[in-house]
């Protein structure tokens, strides 16, 4: 019997060891620029505003600049902002993303396992 | 500032959008292969007799043919063998590792983020 399988993968980025950058901050990197808001970015990802702000700190810290800047006040708790670096980020994920999807499709597996 | 970031990744097999073996699936293989017991190997690995059973079962089923073969009886409560079909998949997945280990060397991005 032929059996028919797929490679899946992800990637991360790692700095001394420590993720740093996955999949999942990426999409929050970019719900936060398209919103404007961490508080909303948060909400759509079904996480506590602390746990997104716990990320970017974590983000700013490990990142040379910061990707995102908290713009205090203003009405509704202040928004936002994604740094041009984090723009760079997002975009430079992307592209290793598309990547490794040509490697996963190059290398799947079509075999009788 | 400079910094250098690595990526990380890791790769699984999927059949019909379903994971169906993954690092510590093969390294369960392994530990059975190896030690001929899927109680010593899933002592090893900190899980219940149960939880590999459950995973070998899972394979068994969605591989064309089964991975490994329970032999019942004996001291020690029955061995069991890895069949030659479950070492290609061990070897194989090894092969797909070393692959993705070279992409991902070759993807390293050492820049200024």
């Amino acid at each position: 019997m032929e059996s028919t399988f797929t490679i899946n993968g992800r990637i991360w980025l790692e700095k001394d060891g420590e993720k740093v950058l996955g999949h999942g901050r990426v999409e929050l990197l970019e719900r936060i620029h398209n919103s404007g808001s961490i508080r909303q970015a948060a909400l759509q990802m079904k996480m506590s505003y602390k746990q997104a702000w716990d990320i970017i700190k974590h983000m700013n810290t490990h990142f040379s600049s910061p990707v995102v800047i908290p713009q205090r006040g203003g009405k509704g708790g202040g928004s936002a902002l994604v740094t041009e670096n984090g723009l760079n980020i997002i975009s430079e994920f992307h592209q290793l993303q598309e990547k490794l999807k040509k490697f996963l499709e190059v290398n799947s597996v079509n075999i009788a396992y």
